[in-house]
């Protein structure tokens, strides 16, 4: 159940209650795709005060195979979170990731990157599938089009994604044993605003507990990724909970909060993490650069993060050159404090009023470092 | 200073006191080669009751760097260690890691691993790397014979290496600023009793806060590994405290226990780590096994370390079959453990007196596992 407990110019806080806990909104994911954020215990998780994590259908479907998973009773014994864990439907990741797939009306057919062998995903399994990793939230199964892509492809890919989504919802209230699990739809329709409305209105009419804007973040211009999202959110019901998948970076989280979006997923901070990049709230920070070498200071002056309360520049520059696990611990930890705390702000901003000013302030001040960066 | 606390046939317990704290003997001393113990932060080190680690003079000599370590005042702030450090001198890795290596009688000169960059180092480069480092136990800059080696090598080799060791003496005795820094003597000569007999006899007259056994873990034979220990012991002081360097497994640790040996260095437990494999009384466990697939058991029963307390076999198995970092920090974490309690409890043994009962039943049943894997 979700509760909206302040808007502000747009901007929504809110709590989503799950079976694991209760979700303070707006909120960001850190990626636990393979049953494992990387490079990171779920204790530490819990340290950096992560409300939920995400895992996905596909990798853990393929391996270490869903036998193993239900041995635990789901996931969260298996990899030992005991908070809340949303999962992908396997869909996007099956039209980026694997082989050979061949789309039907009935699902998709692929071949396991890891193997070749041959898979199929389709509603029905997909929503299996998340049963047995038993996460507290679960996506419909969807078609994602890829960027660009000509209108009627589009339409006819929301289409069959609202077929697929109708049957979605016909196995989950098949279904007694839910207990409390959530479900969302996903809206697509990619560059085409009236068809976001429409997908957004189909899929309400549907009903979900949730809905995420789906088919952003696949090599868009910033733009559109915002204009999918305004043509989104005015259709979809207040009193749920908003979700823009694989997004983004901070400014654009930012923004997009601002247009009534409540949760995001993004693997950035550990990603560039592994590549010695650390976020801030003036811009990233490549830690490989030579001007760190002797540099006594934390990674951000003011972090209370585990890393810049112990380590210097010094000594993580000394860890990402000799190419120590260590450096990409200590950048992982840092980048997801700052993108965990960056939420907790905005939520803070929305609650007393003053989300306009936080979010020109933190924008401006983010890209005008960026900017003289890139001149 | 060392203190003798009790000795069980042949096997010692003591305390060696050093500017950073006590270190109970025997002990397991994890290596920090690059100022990290491969994926382990100094927090954990704590937890897993980790008296003194390692440091590399080579490595860290050549990345990042003296000057970078000395804005820090040593290793310990820049790492962020607080207790006590032991360095070798880099006459090891020098030999066994470098390019391009010409040693002459001032010492070695040779060529970076890193960039090819011409270097040098002597007795008193080394002495004085390491006061930089300012560890709390610095080891005299020895030449490190190969296995095998024909005994005028030998003997040429360690001739140099007391005149090498005599100029490290005098090198320390000409400072000021020691503060309770401990000095080791490294006792060479190859396989031959005779000239391992006259090196610790000579160094001890030189005088040194403590002894190592080098030359060993060279790919000589086990048996000769202990004949080296067997023939330098002796006549080492038994006030004063002995390191047997780079070595080894659980049953040679405990062997050279007995044979009066009180520390241990050892790349062992995160290496094999990395490689998927953990140490347990019964043997080594590859954890790739598909064996281990939906074991819900901890990688050893009854062990207290945060890996086995928290994590399947099923699950760390997932862990390194994806080349996850989790899976090599969670049996890092449990071979560390692994080590440290293995030492602790041939302390406790020595201690009550139980040593040589302890010695035998670890020993057989390590290697009765071991074997039957074999076979």
């Amino acid at each position: 159940m979700f509760t909206l407990e302040a808007e502000c110019e747009g901007a929504r806080a809110g709590s989503l209650q799950t079976p694991h806990g209760t979700i303070r909104t707006p909120i960001f994911m850190p990626v636990g795709t393979q049953a494992t954020v990387k490079a990171v215990l779920p204790d530490e998780l819990h340290r950096l005060n992560a409300q939920v994590i995400l895992g996905n259908t596909y990798h853990l479907y393929l391996r270490p195979g869903l036998e193993v998973i239900r041995d635990f009773g789901g996931l969260h014994r298996f990899m030992g979170w005991s908070g809340p864990i949303l999962t992908d439907s396997g869909g996007f990741q099956v039209f980026s990731l694997a082989k050979l797939r061949k789309i039907t009306e009935e699902g998709v057919h692929f071949q396991s990157h890891i193997d070749g062998a041959a898979c199929f995903l389709g509603p029905e399994t997909a929503m299996e599938i998340q049963a047995a990793l038993n996460s507290d939230i679960a996506m419909v199964f969807d078609e994602c089009p890829p960027y660009p892509c000509d209108r009627d492809y589009a339409a006819n890919s929301w289409a069959r994604t609202l077929r697929w989504a109708k049957r979605c919802r016909a196995w989950v209230d098949a279904q007694s044993t839910v207990h409390g699990r959530l479900h969302f739809g996903i809206v697509q329709g990619g560059v085409y605003p009236d068809l976001r409305r429409e997908s957004a209105e189909a899929l309400v009419e549907v009903g979900w507990d949730g809905y995420a804007i789906g088919g952003v973040s696949v090599g868009e211009p910033e733009e559109e990724m915002y204009k999918a999202a305004d043509a989104s959110a005015p259709w979809l019901p207040k009193d749920k909970p908003r979700y823009c998948m694989g997004l983004g970076t901070p400014p654009q989280m930012i923004e997009l909060v601002a247009r009534g979006i409540d949760m995001f997923d993004c693997v950035l901070p550990t990603r560039i993490a592994r590549n010695g990049t650390a976020f801030t709230a003036a811009g990233t920070l490549n830690l490989k650069n030579a001007c760190f070498r002797r540099d006594p200071g934390p990674i951000e002056e003011g972090c209370l993060c585990e890393a810049c309360a112990q380590f210097s520049r010094a000594y993580i520059r000394h860890m990402v050159k000799a190419e120590e696990i260590v450096g990409l611990r200590l950048i992982s930890m840092h980048n997801l404090h700052f993108y965990l705390k960056l939420m907790e702000k905005a939520r803070a901003a929305i609650l007393d009023g003053s989300f306009p000013a936080f979010r020109r302030a933190f924008v401006a001040g983010y890209r005008k470092h960026q900017e003289a960066e890139a001149s």
